[in-house]
């Protein structure tokens, strides 16, 4: 028999819980948790994504909030159990507010609430059309003049954008676009995607060709339709194009492809965007409520200037732009993460002679040992065999409060670099300059905080290590000549081919070259913790700057991220958009202040 | 705490069966079956599919099996209870043979086996690449000039069919080659499908512009990708064709759209097919092992010969050819099976004036009703919810032998007919000639038995019963004038379009059209059970004439049926073809004799 002591804590806690709040009795709710607490919140109580830490701030938000919000019947979720290690209760919780239904999680220690996680799943009277709900598809019974879905379907092709304006224009139409189209088309949202690539997929089909995502196939799945149990582990860029065409087509997404956004601005008065795109040749101008960019983190080529770059003679580009290995027999690419061992890797096999200019240190780790040691709890094969979901895993990740989850990314890390100790001894004395994060914390908080700085690796370390790759590390490029790159420590590498594997400009500058520097400097700076690491400056922020939440810009969000935070996030920001289009009231609580610009 | 008596007592049975089968003991194994008993192999002893029934074939079946077979490892399928109902013991089994891992369906009663479903899951060592096993996508590490995936792709594309054979070839690109080839690529049997649409879903998209499926979403799941939650219940005709479409294209099918197959043959001595199809205006011969065709029971339009149709002066066309309501004035629909019914309600809704003429009685029923009525149990949203997938759903319609089948379909019928009364009336009143099959056991059997002779409805009765819908019944066509038809009662219908929704023919006429007359007439009538009803003419076959199994022609295979039998049957199917390609022995135990050419 399971044992059901740990259900009957959790009960009296949430019973407890339950009756403060419901009584609007904040001190005695307050009284519910521990000192050192965590309540993150996505879009229930505050209408925001928001960590509150400790006490003080879960008071100062229920004062704000909880009359409004009207809470009740908190409960261990339904055909769930809570369950007890090492002195920690956990458990599934589900709980209504006035305007929607919440799911959540919470971990007891000692009796008292240590972390919380409260996320919308539904608005009330605004459910997806699922399961029981789903459409019929064909209508029984029969009327005059009826229009079939096809012709429905080209009904609103026609008209949307031109006779009728969309509620929401999401610019950029990747995965991250993708998803929450998906989303907002289930809420009735009308909404465009405007693409600046002819068809869906295309970001991945155009980038260098040996491309296969470094995230694996359990952490990537989109919205609705996960992949199929015969998809890759880590799927070829060709191939999760060619998905993400067909998800866009039979989730029936308005997706304007080979579509520019030329200009956007906002009208305070009206409260209404101006979006100028570029479509078929003419401009078509949208005015919709709600602006996203979700261009990613990959919009804007980061390139730097190097003297001489105008008199080289070879090809350069950015690793954006690398077309592929062919044709090249001398190479030199800058840079040392991700993309610039791809494609030192593919310039190699193509039998190019290839040079990795590393100009600070860098964090790899093997992918597999990434996947054992980090992911495979949640994301594996492993997982789905006993019983973890998708969106079981996605929220279990989410109730780790940003403020402590280095403190369980760390020993992680620190397993890795024991089990391969050897693997790491051999990249130093080739002359790799490794990190592991300022802190030692790893991969995935590097990506939480500056999104860069890495490199998972799926092969190309080895030839870096045995020498078939180049490397010239702690030095930088001093200026190109016609046939050459000059580093500063007076190295001349003739070369055929310069990659910048140089990175991405932040999104804020996104928003600068499409609406205005000065908007983009009230909404200041996108991404990353305030972790006051490197390019992650502080104060402390407790939450990802900007993404998936209300900004310091009415009517204007960002979002993105890899497949899983499109799939996570984009169910937060599409019932936001969805609570404003219906004039529900969202009034939010705790809007992230502005500390730096870019 | 759960009864586990009928766990033990299927226990029991399942370990004297294993017993006096690894012991050889033929008898022994026949004395744990009841007198009336079924047994249902769906390839695993017999390398067919076969129901043997009564102990005499049993006998008769091991006898000839057994050894060759070396059945082993009998037991309660994992994860799985036996349960009691009505004195009836049933489970979830599984067992292995020499070759294979089989699964099935046992039915005890008074302690005897009643009905056994044996079927064949997997290949021992041609296991599909799926959830652990499944493909790796990036390859990591590195080698020279090593291909990428979309590099793999275009280089099969490019090969296959010209400069490498394909070990099969299916002719017919709908749902039914579709689910094959899924399956076939799984098993990395080299595979072309031949379509002579452009697109997958083409089949579907040309048909008259208010079609939807009849069956409901749960029923309709292709293989490894079922559909998304939010589907509808009622798929329309253009978003089933984008679902085939993308499902092709992410399953990687080597689909050969716009293609026509003109001759095949095939030569005894090689044992290898000669198919001349012609593709991008160019005939191109390939030389597969084998050949299925799966044009479906729509390939060949069945139109009647009237006196009159030469000099008619208005459009006259198959239903399969119909375009859509739009245009005409005054209809005359020639039948009163699902087309016609469809497309006089689509012609009266866009104001045409439109007559439907019934030759014979139609099985009609209420598709509410058939839903909640025929399919609730297996497939629908509360089976979903309580557990039901639809690969057991799937296996426990395949466990009720064919031969008694009827027995459980009366009573629905009848339960649905009292329900319906009124509704029956009313139809009757406006002249309606209705049947509920030879013995009143309805669509599901009509539909094994000739395929025909129902309307599943959706609303068009409605129309007929309140005479929105003219009908004229229990008439024929006597002729066509210039403007007119004239019924055999001498009416005079005026008409500026005729359309023939009158059936299509036989797929062994597909047979002898693409082979030859000799061996379509080697081969024989394709479908129904030779239940000695209208359009099934005795003897009794047990199965499916000539579907999904070997037929008298070597290498020659006939598939397809709606979304369920396609799903269902494509999977004994391509394990018989993965056998014949691997060299594993494939002995065929009854193969069907032929009683009847079409």
């Amino acid at each position: 028999m399971l044992d059901k002591a740990p259900d009957g804590k959790m009960s009296d806690l949430l019973n407890a819980l339950d009756k403060a709040l419901s009584g609007g009795e904040v001190e005695r709710a307050v009284d519910l948790f521990q000192t050192d607490c965590y309540w993150r919140d996505l879009v229930t109580f505050t209408w925001n994504i928001k960590t509150m830490e400790g006490k003080e701030q879960v008071r100062d938000m229920l004062k704000a909030r909880l009359a409004d919000t009207k809470p009740s019947n908190w409960k261990i979720a339904e055909g769930e159990d809570a369950s007890e290690t090492d002195g920690i209760i956990e458990s599934w919780i589900q709980f209504e507010t006035e305007v929607a239904r919440g799911f959540g999680h919470m971990r007891l220690k000692d009796g008292r609430i240590w972390t919380l996680l409260t996320t919308m799943s539904e608005l009330k009277g605004h459910e997806e059309p699922l399961g029981f709900d789903r459409p019929m598809g064909a209508k029984h019974g029969a009327e005059r003049n009826r229009k079939t879905w096809k012709e429905e379907r080209e009904a609103e092709a026609a008209e949307l954008g031109y006779s009728r304006q969309p509620y929401c224009v999401i610019v950029g139409g990747g995965q991250g676009g993708i998803a929450l189209g998906a989303r907002l088309r289930q809420l009735n949202v009308p909404t465009i995607i405007v693409e600046k690539n002819e068809r869906p997929g295309d970001s991945w089909r155009k980038r260098y060709k040996s491309l296969c995502l470094h995230d694996p196939v359990w952490y990537d799945h989109l919205p609705y339709l996960p992949f199929p149990r015969n998809w890759p582990v880590f799927s070829p860029k060709d191939k999760i194009g060619d998905w993400l065409e067909m998800y866009a087509k039979v989730m029936e997404l308005n997706y304007w492809g080979a579509t520019e956004c030329k200009k956007a601005s906002y009208d305070q008065k009206s409260r209404e965007w101006t979006v100028i795109v570029q479509r078929d040749g003419k401009d078509v101008v949208l005015k919709p409520k709600q602006l996203v960019l979700a261009t990613g983190m990959s919009a804007k080529p980061n390139i730097p200037k190097f003297e001489g770059m105008d008199i080289f003679k070879g090809d350069q580009h950015h690793s954006s732009q690398h077309p592929g290995p062919d044709k090249y027999k001398k190479a030199v690419v800058i840079g040392s993460n991700n993309s610039a061992h791809d494609i030192c890797a593919a310039l190699w096999e193509a039998g190019a002679d290839v040079t990795m200019v590393q100009r600070s240190t860098t964090h790899v780790v093997k992918s597999d040992s990434l996947m054992e040691l980090g992911l495979a709890s949640l994301y594996s094969e492993q997982a789905v065999q006993s019983g973890m979901t998708t969106a079981k895993a996605d929220l279990i990740f989410a109730s780790l409060p940003y403020k402590i989850l280095h403190e369980f990314q760390i020993p992680v890390y620190n397993a890795i670099r024991e089990r391969d100790a050897d693997y790491y001894k051999r990249l130093e004395k080739a002359g790799f300059l490794l990190d592991y994060g300022d802190d030692d914390s790893g991969l995935f908080m590097k990506y939480l905080r500056r999104g860069s700085g890495y490199y998972i690796d799926v092969g190309a370390s080895e030839l870096v290590a045995n020498g078939s790759i180049k490397l010239k590390s702690g030095v930088d490029v001093k200026k190109l000549t016609e046939h050459s790159v000059i580093l500063t420590d007076g190295t001349e590498l003739p070369a055929d081919l310069v990659v910048y594997a140089t990175g991405y400009g932040s999104m804020n500058g996104f928003a600068a070259d499409l609406i205005s520097r000065e908007v983009a400097d009230k909404v200041g700076k996108v991404w990353g913790l305030g972790s006051n690491t490197i390019k992650d400056p502080g104060p402390w922020e407790g939450e990802q700057r900007n993404m998936w939440k209300p900004t310091q810009q009415e009517g204007l969000w960002f979002h993105g991220g890899n497949l899983h935070q499109s799939r996570h996030y984009s169910q937060f920001l599409s019932l936001q958009l969805k609570a404003r289009m219906e004039g529900i009231p969202t009034p939010v609580y705790g809007l992230q202040k502005v500390h730096h610009l870019s």
